[in-house]
């Protein structure tokens, strides 16, 4: 670390953990030396330390696990909002192999609030779906669906565990989903969403909320628990 | 509740619930009856009231706070992702009074990792300010923005203590954010933000990293932490 240089020492710090990260000395959930032993190890002080790792978290560098340390973040995935998008493809897109479990499937009839956000008379019937996204096996997605069922009369959890959710829609039900509108916000894993996702619970994700169209129809009404660690939004304004 | 009827328990529940806060039986922060108690009001199993609540709390109409029971959320905003969109206009569309707080103002050179992502050089000058956002005196977002010294020459604390951060890019330096990159991810509350920001460490918040430019110089980088429960963002796909 140079102390004459211009540049702060916990940005020369960043640079030096970052050129760590990017050479391989250190890979994906490595634990990174601590506080202390970074202080020793470049001759800085605790609070430098301190707000190198603080901006490298911010960064999503690296992420920090209470009373255990500081460790290399996973590559996360940055979905653009542009275009319509599926998990599926997107995942072929990024050299992984995409898998779908379905964790339940049921026929229910909704109430007011429900039909409300979809569209339906009160007692009009979906299917609950609920299902774990995975890439190359890891699990990244935990999503709820409500389906109306004069959309997809018959649908079964068996067609849905043989392909893609989209592929059914289409190759049975001749419908496709047009147009989305999406809603973000963040929250932190519950319990049971954390023992799917294989994630410690009240870690951060991102609640995304899918309403698709196949033209006016609704077709999907989705809630999303992505992980935190992993997705990344990007969108363009002007 | 109707045991008889064919909407499930757990949605009538919501429904009810729902109702009650619409009604305005419940306001902003008040606490609900706890899981047993609703158990008892209504003569309903456990898990039945879990799955409620648990849906209700995905759904943003509730928050729980460890061992302290459940709670009515807060009103949250919602930002639609279409045009450029500045903290300041949004607040005054939503009839909030928008105010800054600058935490702190200062010159510094930049790193390669900065630089990179700034499109500036190793030892350029930037100025780092971090600003706390409120609407009616409550604090939203904590923001800290990189501005490069050579686009601002002579930025000052108090100029941007006076008025909004685009205005003073505008008035003083005929600079206007043309465009900007958005990029989203999910994130808990550090222990200095929650300070600020006056809620409780590791809640959930979106962290967004604005890059704006005036046409093709990049004029700000921004990192805002902004509160989970405070803020949607939505965007339409085709």
């Amino acid at each position: 670390m140079d102390k004459t240089n211009k540049i702060p020492l916990y940005l020369q710090l960043m640079d030096k953990i970052v050129a760590q990260i990017n050479r391989g000395d250190y890979v994906e959930h490595d634990k990174l030396p601590s506080e202390r032993e970074l202080c020793e190890i470049y001759n800085l002080s605790r609070i430098t330390v301190r707000q190198a790792l603080q901006e490298l978290e911010r960064e999503g560098y690296i992420y920090r696990e209470h009373g255990k340390g500081t460790f290399v973040a996973p590559k996360s995935f940055d979905q653009p909002l542009v275009n319509l998008y599926s998990f599926t493809e997107e995942m072929k897109r990024a050299g992984k192999k995409p898998t779908t479990k379905v964790l339940s499937f049921e026929k229910m009839v909704v109430d007011e609030r429900l039909a409300a956000k979809m569209t339906l008379n009160v007692y009009d019937e979906v299917f609950k779906v609920t299902r774990l996204r995975l890439a190359n096996d890891e699990p990244l997605m935990y999503e709820t669906s409500f389906l109306p069922l004069k959309v997809f009369p018959g649908l079964t959890e068996e067609t849905l565990t043989m392909k893609p959710m989209y592929n059914v829609f289409l190759e049975h039900y001749g419908v496709r989903v047009t147009r989305a509108t999406e809603r973000f916000s963040a929250t932190t894993v519950r319990h049971d969403e954390a023992q799917h996702l294989k994630i410690l619970e009240n870690q951060p994700a991102m609640l995304v909320k899918r309403y698709a169209y196949d033209r006016d129809t609704l077709i999907e009404y989705t809630i999303s628990v992505a992980r935190g660690d992993k997705f990344n939004y990007t969108v363009e304004l002007s």
